[in-house]
C-alpha cells in the first residue's frame, strides 16, 4: 500500500483540525472569562458583546497567535490575552461592518447579526466597547506575564494594525471602491489593510508573547503578509463558489454589492493560482523554522484549501 | 476702593481663561500633528477624522490632563500624548453619539456633525479609527518619555474608563433610560460612567504623567469624581436654560428626546445647588495641594458657572 500526496494532505488537515479545535476551545474559554458578566449593568450591552464574540467563528486569528508563539518556541508563554485581543477586534469589526450603513447584513456565523438580534444603537456601542476591551486585556491582563516593555510594544502593534492606516482604513477604501473597478494593485492595497493587517498583527503578537528575536519577527511577518492576502483571495473565491448554508453568510453578497473582488479582477482560475502561489511563498518564509512552525505551515495550507 | 468676592471671581475667571487658551493651543497643535495626514490614503477617512477632532471644542478634558500634571508638580513632564488621547476618545464618542441611530444630531460645535458633513459609514469608521488612535498615541508616542510601566498603567486607566463599564456603558444606560424616569441614584450612576469616567481618567492620566504618588492620585481622583458629576449637572442645566447659538448645539435637545436629566429629577434650583455643593467638595479634596493645583480649582469653578 502506497501513500499519496493526497493522503499526506489529509493527515495534515486532520492534525490541524485537532490542534485548531484545542486552540479554539482555549480562546473561547479565555474570551468567556474576559467578556463582561451578564449580571453586571448595562446588561443589554454586555449581552450584545457576548453574543457578538461567543457565537462561533473559526478563530483563525487566535489560532495564528498560538501558532506563532509555538513557532517562536518558548513553551512558558501564555498567549491567551493576545489571542483574546485579536478576536475581540475581529468581532468588533464584524459588528460594525454588518450595520445597515455599511454592508447591511442580516446573517453572520449562521445567526442574526448583532444589530438584528439587538438593535443598531446597541450594536454600535457593543462594537465600540469590544475594541476598548481588546486594549484593556492587552494592557492589564495578568496572565500575559511579560515585561511591560513587550506589553507596550504589543499595544502599539495592535493599534497600528487596526486604525485608519490598517483595518479601518481598508474598510474605508472598500466602501469607496464599491461599484467601481480597481486595479490589482489597488485591490491588494485594500486587502492588505482590511484583512491582512490584523492577521499580520496576530502573528506578530504571538511571536512577541514568546519574546521572538527581530529576525524571527521579520520572517514570521513576511509569512503572515502572504497568508493574509491568500486568506482574502480565498474569501473572494468562496463568495463566488460557495453556498450560503456552508458559509454561514449570504453567498455572492460581495458581487451583489458591486464590490471589487479578486475573481472580478483576475478571474476565478487565476485567483486560485495566486492564492496557491502565496501559500508557497509563505512556506518558504518558514524554512528556517523547525517542527515548531508546523501549525503555521498547516494553517497556510488550510487558508487556500478551505471551503468556508 | 474695596475688592468684592465677585471681583476675585472675575480675576480667577480671567486667569483660567488665559491658562486654558494656552493649553488649548498646545493640545490643538499636538492633535494636528498626530492625526493622519490628509495626503495619505484613505483621504476621505482622514479628512473626516481631522474634521471631527479639529473643529473647535472646549478641550476641557485635555486641560484637566495638563492641570493635573501641574498639580502633581513635576515640571519636566510632557502630558501632550495623554491630552491628545483623551480628546481623541472624546471626539470618537461625539461622532458615534451624533449618528442617526443614536442621538441623530445635525449640529456639533456650531458645524454640521461628522455624518452630515461626510456620510454615516465614514463617520462610523472615523469614530472607530479615532478610538484606535488614542491607544496608538498612548502606547507609542515618544514625547511621553516615561517608564513603560507607567505607560501600560495609563493604557489600562484609559481602557477601563471608556469601555462597557465606563463611557460606552453610560451611553448604553442613557439609551435604555430614554422615555422613562430614573431615580437620582440611577441618573448619577449613568453620568458617572457617561461623562464622569473620562474626566476622572483625564485627571489620573495627567497625574500619572507626572509620576504622582498613590496618595496624590487618590485625592485627585476624588476631586475628579466631583467635577465630572458637576460637569454633567451643569450640562443638563444649560440644556434647559441655554440658547442654541451659545451652546453650538440644539438647546432643549435632551428633554425633547425624553432623556432623564438632573432638572427633570431634581428641579432646576436643586440641580444648581447640587452642582455648587460638588464644586465645594472638589475644592476640599485639593486642600493638601499648594498653588500648583490652582488651575484644577479654577476649572472646578468654571464647570459650575459656565454658560456653554
Amino acid at each position: 500500500m502506497t501513500t499519496t500526496s493526497s493522503d499526506h494532505a489529509n493527515v495534515r488537515a486532520a492534525e490541524l483540525s485537532k490542534r485548531s479545535a484545542e486552540y479554539r476551545r482555549r480562546v473561547n474559554h479565555a474570551l468567556a472569562e474576559r467578556l463582561p458578566d451578564l449580571r453586571e449593568p448595562p446588561q443589554r450591552l454586555h449581552e450584545a458583546m457576548r453574543y457578538a464574540v461567543l457565537g462561533g467563528g473559526k478563530r483563525v486569528r487566535a489560532i495564528m497567535v498560538y501558532a506563532a508563539a509555538d513557532a517562536a518556541g518558548c513553551p512558558q508563554v501564555n498567549p491567551d490575552a493576545a489571542a483574546c485581543a485579536v478576536e475581540l477586534v475581529h468581532s468588533y469589526s464584524l459588528v460594525h461592518d454588518d450595520l445597515p450603513t455599511m454592508d447591511d447584513d442580516d446573517l453572520r456565523r449562521g445567526r442574526p447579526t448583532c444589530h438584528r438580534a439587538f438593535d443598531e444603537a446597541t450594536a454600535l456601542l457593543a462594537g465600540d466597547a469590544l475594541q476598548t476591551l481588546a486594549f484593556e486585556v492587552l494592557s492589564s491582563d495578568p496572565s500575559l506575564g511579560i515585561a511591560t516593555e513587550l506589553r507596550c510594544r504589543m499595544l502599539e502593534v495592535l493599534s497600528r494594525a487596526i486604525g485608519s492606516q490598517g483595518m479601518a482604513g481598508g474598510q474605508a477604501i472598500d466602501l469607496a471602491a464599491t461599484g467601481r473597478s480597481l486595479t490589482l494593485e489597488e485591490l491588494e492595497g485594500m486587502h492588505l489593510r482590511k484583512t491582512g493587517a490584523l492577521i499580520r498583527a496576530s502573528v506578530r503578537l504571538g511571536a512577541l508573547c514568546a519574546s521572538a528575536d527581530e529576525e524571527a519577527l521579520e520572517r514570521l511577518d513576511a509569512y503572515a503578509r502572504c497568508v493574509g492576502l491568500a486568506f482574502q483571495i480565498q474569501d473572494d473565491v468562496l463568495d463566488v463558489e460557495g453556498e450560503t448554508a456552508v458559509l454561514g453568510k449570504a453567498a455572492g453578497a460581495d458581487s451583489a454589492l458591486g464590490k471589487p473582488t479578486y475573481p472580478s479582477v483576475l478571474g476565478l482560475a487565476e485567483s486560485r493560482r495566486r492564492a496557491l502561489s502565496l501559500h508557497e511563498r509563505a512556506l518558504a518564509r518558514l524554512s528556517g523554522f523547525g517542527a515548531s512552525a508546523d501549525t503555521l505551515r498547516m494553517l497556510s495550507e488550510y487558508v487556500v484549501t478551505r471551503k468556508r
